[in-house]
């Protein structure tokens, strides 16, 4: 019952985040790392019909066998996809069909969970859960660059709804702490608190005193150590002995990354790794994504509309190269994903998803479960970066110290940040 | 009072076609030849808003000044366009709202058509209105591809609706026509009329006996002869010198073209052209568009949804490519633009645009109007083949024997079919 | 034994246009379209070995079985080819080898030529001939390519040796020609005879008078009339009715260009195809290729190396979407290849090939030849634009009034000029 | 003098390397990653010009001022580079002129080094020593590329030249060592030595017993710890902790990757990286680099050409992507560049590069030395692989166990391996 409750509950926010969409919106796919809100909607309800409901529930009918074929992602053992036409050129099943969908796989998982699930079956349940919770944060991703990579430019909130009080509430929140953290905004100390609109962008707001922690050299303990859930990628506990190192208790902010613009960082290759360079080069990057040089003025796209960019606020939606540059730049480097999770209680996180320098492999004694789960995560330990903490477009329930997401170094559509070390 | 009512006619018509739709069908763009049907209701409005409202009604205030961005197709004289995001990318301005600025914009053409037009604003009128027909034709055959490359195949419709009767009911029509024609389908001389369904399709339903007009050796007149609106590309009537031809009173039919297939014409080069034989193996071509082998009975999605291929109608969605590949089979050719339209009223055209072997190029005397009325046509002067004809999916009023519709050689999403000359 | 003499002396030639290069200069392909010298030679030979030896010298051996995957072009009848990797990949067979190679075929050749020959085996030696000619002008361009755009800029000659007596040769001499033309270039009248080093580039070297001459409306024959070789594409002499026409008798000189140049031609789409608009974007294409500006001085590449661009000379390597954009802005436009043939008496051509706004399509009656000899030139159909008259490239007896060369629209890299029509 | 010494030694090995060649093979480039023999001659000619006699030797004189631009590989510091022409569309500077550039850039060096150096002098000249080595060891990858891809197949060499005898001699010499390992090959047990050619290939040639040594737990020092030249992604010398593992003595012998693509390695995606997946597909990759099956038979084409396949030699030329997967496949892993660096002592390593699990990362304490220098590993460490050890190809005195070589997962032109952990 009380595993009801909270599919309930999980399932409910999915459709809450969608609340303020127009029915288009729910459609397009303007690049292959988008997918359309209602394609979300309908994967994370095929997931619970195709895991938990078609083995667990006897006599459980599927609702449209065509289905899986539409939103399977990238389970090869569930069979053929869709590739070739894109998500994103799919007028059908349309959006009042899709929340059928969920309605009737709804009802059918409450009967399910009327009764004691079998051990499997709960796994799989946590798992659906966490799946869900990790499309809810990719909706609020993709709904931002929807949106705000439309010439219209049209917010999709004006004020804080409260079933998405999460995002960016956080942003927000750090604003109000300034006053406590003195040393690290020096416009604050100068002038006091500025509203955001007057803030005059040519004025200094650098970091003169980062405050550093140091932790000391030794052998730590890395992964999940808890009973709950958690994912396969954090399992296998084990040591890691770590020289010592000092890490920031900020992360860096947009004022601090406007002194790297301006002082031509996007311009200087040396502070760049090759393929880096090529990047911002191939792709004409001048700087993070959604910021806009308006009549000299930097503007910042945000799911409240066009802002003036907030100097106080962390920077968010860089792609790792750029952290990288950033950090080569300010004679600093990125933590490896072992000196954040040791670190982690000695700093503020869960604003951005935060680029260390550590690769996404395995932890030793790492497995593949059997199976259509065993693709979850280890297929893609290749070619990727570990990201650390959470971001305010993560659910409330859905972060863990040993939490570790992952993407490509070229991506900066997730509210990605960074913090220096040394 | 005559033109107001003719303006209402044919925007409404535009609508009509659209009725069948989903909200979210009116978003996708699958390729690049196909636009959103959206983005068609925006763009013919933005047309009349841009060149005759703003011009000639005082007072008249945009509706939406980023408009311009959005629905300006190609016209480089109005200014910069979407170009890097796609249309199909854009969920914003949304279905509801590109209705209201049809409505904005109708209401202020008809209190302009209050009064008498001077004569440039008429002209812009006529070309107005033929320009909102050919998006007509475009919005059915991209409404086509929408649904017919969805997995799950939706029907367009499910009968003849009144609006869009003119679709495809001459395909039936002459199906009708074969007792006249019994001559042309063998199968019919044999075995009667037999229902669809139940057609085998390894029966032999070929052409004994193709009937063939021929038209002596002359001088001709060609280009539009008339008083009434004509496209640019069609004026400079001008003298043509063509040797004797013939020319098949049908067009070549679906089993006609599966004898094509069934002898291998996919796996042939030497029917194609060097760059069409390059199209066939980079894209698997093995059958026109639309058509689908399942479990080795041909079948083909049309506005209805999925039937079994009619052995009977006349071949539709071909490439030039395949068209020409065809005729090089069945030892003929295709008609220059020329014979075409000296031999057009000797047989019935207006079923499918008609592939000619002519390119698609300037009249002697053409010359482009200047300003952005003047990219019309002359701009494209170059790598397109000229079909001639109209198709099922042309408006009622759209059609001249003069007419000269133009794509590039490999497209085929629109209603093309295979006319053989000698 | 007169065509053992002919034999030997074109194949002589072709080895005499490679003298020059040095060993390396023989295997590189910079682009698809340029083949390395030494592959031209091969594929020659090729030819005699695959179409002649092989079916009329009895007991002929073939020098390598693997060389008719090396050497084939497009044959799509004679078997598979090098396509995967290009022919600039493959460093064997060698140059040495390669010469060896046409020493066998050759002599193998010559034992065939010291008895008559059967029809059929003297129609395809002198396709034999013609072929290698045509190879022998892509070899001068190609090998102008390769040494054209290496960053050292090698001359490919010195002097005028004499077995390329033809090449250039005719650029020279139209620059002598001058005087005789006094109307044409205005610097001339002014200035007299300037050596090329002293003229100043911003004179005004400008065409005000430009000799045109008027063919009157009529019905005229076009195609090959007379009984020696001429290839498949020119036969079908065939009546051609042609209204009033002006030609110039002038092509476009580098100075006339220049002031194209000058007044923004390269950045008014006005004047372009949207085809080739996109085209001078894409590829940021500035000037005619080989033109560099040095310190805001014109220099241009040639076949003796980097030279001040010389006003005088007639335009060459600017692709159709130029040449048609030149004619657009001096309110002009390019003959069609039956305006040109049927003019061509009262011109001096030769010099450049001519961008005529034909597209390359079937005369009247073509027919492709059965097997490999049919895919000469039928399958090329499409796509591309007829060039008319010849080059400063093209061998000595291989031009005919009646010749069709073809290239697609964006091509440049031959010697290729503008003759403007009314 | 003994700088002199060894610097005479080194450059004229490059040279002997490339002595079996035509002029030809020197010039090409058939994919990117493989550089033309003469641009690499070239290459570490330029380094030592420009890093050390520009900068250390009074007076001198640049051969050519625009080979910086010709020989620059990817030194941003030095200025422009050749890039958007290939390497390999430079037939000019010829192999003639690059030996003589390195005969003048030679005998400046040995003027220079008639002299004691200074010390930024000296680490520079050993730099370079090394730079060439790891040329001398891409020029015999990218020369077997280069005739290993040509459809001749060309050998490198018939017989074990001196100057080359280091490479694949292991291989044999691994061949001569079965009768050690008993354990190792079955085949061998049972059916004593075959003559190679004799080899039947559906002989169970498979490990049962394959040796793993077992390293314990604790806490191991990585990185170079002698006073010697190392590179600068060595230096950094730190403590990691390594959980219990064990390695395997011997490298993956073609025989038991045979296994793996009977069994249908290639076809199932449960093996695989999602990448690799990908990789496999779009490529179509059926076997190793260079294996073809000819009549159903697997031939090797190997420097001495092409081969039965040696069932007893050390797998090559595999991707990462290969490797993870024949791992997966075989209930193992590869092993981190940490275990091996560890386990090293107790097996012989160096006749393949053994690709590690380990990401191209920066040790504890990285930094890029200013200047040109500085590019030359730091950049690079992102999305590659380190693999550990040397190749048959890696010149003799370049080896240490604590190297790092890194490449992109899907390369396999090197001489790469498995070697496998648990």
């Amino acid at each position: 019952m009380i595993l009801a409750e909270k599919y309930r509950q999980i399932r409910k926010h999915s459709e809450q985040i969608c609340e303020p969409l127009e029915t288009e919106d729910y459609v397009v796919q303007p690049i292959v790392d988008v997918s359309p809100p209602k394609w979300h909607l309908g994967h994370t309800t095929w997931f619970f019909e195709t895991f938990i409901l078609q083995s667990f529930l006897p006599g459980y009918e599927l609702y449209n066998v065509a289905y899986n074929y539409v939103f399977n992602s990238y389970y090869e053992t569930v069979g053929s996809r869709v590739i070739r036409t894109d998500r994103g050129n799919l007028s059908r099943p349309g959006v009042k069909e899709i929340y059928q969908y969920r309605a009737y796989v709804d009802a059918a998982m409450l009967r399910l969970l009327e009764n004691p699930l079998e051990q499997k079956a709960e796994e799989l349940l946590l798992l659906g859960f966490n799946h869900e919770q990790q499309h809810q944060e990719l909706l609020l991703t993709d709904i931002k660059y929807i949106l705000g990579h439309n010439p219209l430019f049209p917010a999709y909130r004006t004020e804080m709804a409260e079933h998405v009080h999460q995002v960016e509430a956080a942003q927000n929140a750090e604003h109000l702490h300034h006053a406590e953290h003195p040393e690290h905004i020096e416009v604050a100390q100068k002038g006091g608190h500025l509203p955001h609109a007057a803030q005059p962008q040519n004025i200094e707001v650098s970091s003169r005193f980062r405050e550093m922690k140091t932790i000391t050299a030794g052998l730590y303990e890395i992964g999940y150590a808890g009973t709950d859930f958690c994912f396969d990628n954090e399992l296998g506990r084990h040591k890691v002995y770590l020289p010592q190192f000092s890490i920031s208790s900020n992360l860096v902010s947009n004022a601090e990354y406007l002194e790297f613009i301006n002082s031509g960082g996007y311009e200087n290759f040396v502070w760049w790794h090759s393929e880096g360079w090529d990047w911002v080069n191939n792709n004409k990057i001048l700087a993070p994504m959604y910021w806009h040089s308006v009549d000299g003025v930097w503007q910042n796209y945000t799911l409240e509309g066009f802002q003036p960019l907030d100097l106080y606020a962390p920077l968010t939606h860089i792609s790792y190269y750029e952290a990288y540059a950033y950090a080569s730049w300010a004679k600093m480097r990125l933590p490896t994903e072992f000196e954040w999770e040791v670190a982690a209680d000695s700093f503020k996180w869960g604003q951005r998803w935060e680029w260390t320098e550590s690769a996404y492999l395995p932890y030793p004694g790492f497995s593949k479960a059997p199976g259509a789960i065993g693709e979850y995560n280890g297929k893609f330990m290749v070619n990727q970066k570990v990201l650390r903490g959470a971001s305010v477009a993560t659910p409330a329930e859905h972060s863990r110290v040993s939490y570790r997401n992952f993407f490509h170094p070229h991506l900066r559509w997730q509210f990605t940040g960074i913090r220096l070390a040394k």
